[in-house]
């Protein structure tokens, strides 16, 4: 039997490559739905390939520009009720939940109360609503499987090992497009600049998030409620090759890692495969060509939007939405040229403390929180 | 219920390794026997701190040496006879096999006829008499769990894995005490340079077949038997640090990796409390001090033993008994000051072209071709 995809975000990065993991193994998979944003066109490209029941879109206006073009019964919805019903009602048993932002928590608990498998590469999905998402999965007996690399790796070291036994997680950190600049050399650096990631080869958003290094912020927060540990118990590595995805320390001083070169496709497909591996497109690993991997301290006085990752996960309740709101709109500014590179931490910090943590909050506070913060970010002035 | 264990070659490296960690968790354990060769004294100590129901030694003028000091209750056995009672007649479920050299195969044999849990030490068991030592344990359902480091890291990675997506092995290889050093400086060394290791502490034995490759060479053989897999999937890096003590790479590209400081007790403790893990008395690893994990392609020229045992684990049948007597013997004459370093390699050379293979050997036609390739290296001469 062929596993119902639906894929939300299916015109971004992880979007793209999940589809190119798909395509690979038609015989596996069938494309119910496809969701999109705002490329309307990539997305009509999308839908003549693999013929999903249905494909939903960000806007009416959009909806009504690819309409006519669209294949004969693929079902065309919009906005954020299409999402939903992308994610919930077109008979996906797999949703991979590929939205940037926060835009993607909706999606994901209505597939979750769809009862469908989840492959998660919205960091902001647990970074906000942590506690409900895991809560809801949990209660409907539906697995939460990474494809982040990092939490991917993690979650390949806890293969067949009793989860009591973890002592702590490493998660590694590439630091970023100015990871060889010192903190006072980064007042004047380009978008452009920002945008060379050394690595990987990703989305505008998540490579600026690299080089603040608000990204790891979001996958240690990420990690605290998927692996379930406090903390003092997940730490981050600088280690320039990306070749260690992460790793897991056991009670025994046995440590687990996840190694291979940067391609998205292989932790995708492990989260489409899961518990089973297949052959992937990627390269295997030269560890002879690579030679030497290095480990290095996490400076947190270099990297301060990791610093307040934690101490907002520590903070709990509102505190990471507060943290993730901030950045996403203080980096569409500094991708927009209106602030500079330095001023996204300054925002973040700024909108940290001035809010007033609420604990446990439902979705509705959330929300509420998620909009000031939005608010904040975007009015703020140097 | 304490897991009854025996212990042959408790006097030896990893045997008093093995009692170490035993001793550390006592309502986990119970020691039934144990067994040694030449060290009496040490085996006397020993039946005093664990009170065995049995303790064997090499010969009954080393056993009339300790009969009197023996706790009351304690019984005294010796030989090939005494080891096999040890490994096979004192009830025990879980049987250490840590004996130097070809000894181990008969006691090894033994203890899954006995259909105990078997924590495999011995590389020499499976290297001489692998088709037969694995087809027995499988036919008996006894679970063979390596404690050598290297293999102890490929289980380890291979936890809730299928085997069939193995796609290869990666040893990692120390270098041994001369690794630093060129082929035409071997030339003169000495014995008490090779027995200096740069990362383990281990047996004399052992430690000079870490200088010329030739025990790991052995772990390849054993590896080939353990994992069921074929040599041109078993690949040798050289990895200096010792830190990751051995890699497995899957199908779909990912490789995972066992780490950890250079300590004996997580691998035999792992293979005594596996599948669970227990907290250690090993130092966890801190990968900001190491700081820096290199890898080097092996060089089968600088290392021909290395070459050699491959050479001898694809020819199959008695090859690898010769490879392994031959070794043994040079070693043996190289610490008794008779040859030079070099002539081991040399003496296992001579041995293996002098050698013709018999495939599919018995119990009996491993012993003769064990015995021709010991005689003809004993006899060499430069």
């Amino acid at each position: 039997m062929k596993k119902k995809v639906a894929v939300l975000g299916s015109t971004g990065s992880i979007g793209t490559q999940t589809l190119d993991v798909v395509s690979r193994d038609p015989d596996a998979y069938e494309v119910v739905s496809l969701a999109a944003g705002t490329r309307h066109e990539q997305l009509l490209e999308q839908a003549h390939r693999f013929r999903p029941k249905l494909v939903s879109i960000g806007s009416k206006t959009l909806a009504d520009k690819i309409r006519s073009d669209l294949p004969a019964g693929t079902k065309l919805v919009w906005g954020n009720e299409g999402l939903i019903e992308a994610a919930a009602g077109a008979g996906a048993g797999y949703v991979v939940c590929a939205l940037m932002g926060s835009l993607g928590l909706k999606s994901t608990l209505a597939a979750i109360d769809a009862g469908a498998t989840i492959g998660l590469a919205n960091k902001e999905t647990l970074v906000t609503a942590g506690h409900i998402v895991t809560r809801r999965a949990a209660d409907r007996g539906v697995p939460l499987l990474p494809i982040d690399s990092e939490h991917s790796a993690i979650f390949q070291c806890l293969n067949g090992e009793d989860r009591g036994t973890i002592r702590r997680l490493v998660i590694t950190a590439s630091g970023g497009s100015f990871r060889d600049r010192a903190r006072s050399e980064l007042a004047g650096v380009t978008v452009e600049d920002a945008l060379k990631h050394p690595n990987w080869s990703m989305g505008a958003k998540i490579t600026i998030d690299s080089a603040t290094m608000a990204n790891k912020g979001l996958e240690v927060i990420e990690a605290h409620w998927l692996f379930d540990l406090p903390y003092d118990r997940i730490d981050v590595v600088l280690h320039p090759e990306s070749i260690v995805h992460s790793m897991v320390e056991f009670v025994d001083t046995s440590v687990m890692a996840q190694l291979g070169n940067p391609d998205m496709r292989v932790p995708i497909q492990y989260a489409l495969t899961y518990p089973e591996r297949r052959p992937s497109p990627a390269t295997p690993l030269d560890l002879l060509r690579s030679g030497t991997l290095r480990f290095k301290e996490m400076d947190f006085e270099r990297y301060p939007c990791l610093r307040m990752a934690f101490e907002a996960g520590r903070a709990g309740g509102t505190a990471p939405t507060v943290f993730n709101a901030a950045n996403e709109v203080a980096v569409a500014r500094f991708l927009n040229r209106e602030i500079s590179f330095l001023a996204i931490e300054e925002i973040v910090e700024s909108a940290l403390a001035a809010h007033a943590t609420t604990a446990e909050p439902d979705l509705e506070e959330i929300a509420f929180a998620d909009g000031l913060a939005r608010e904040a970010a975007a009015g703020w002035r140097k």
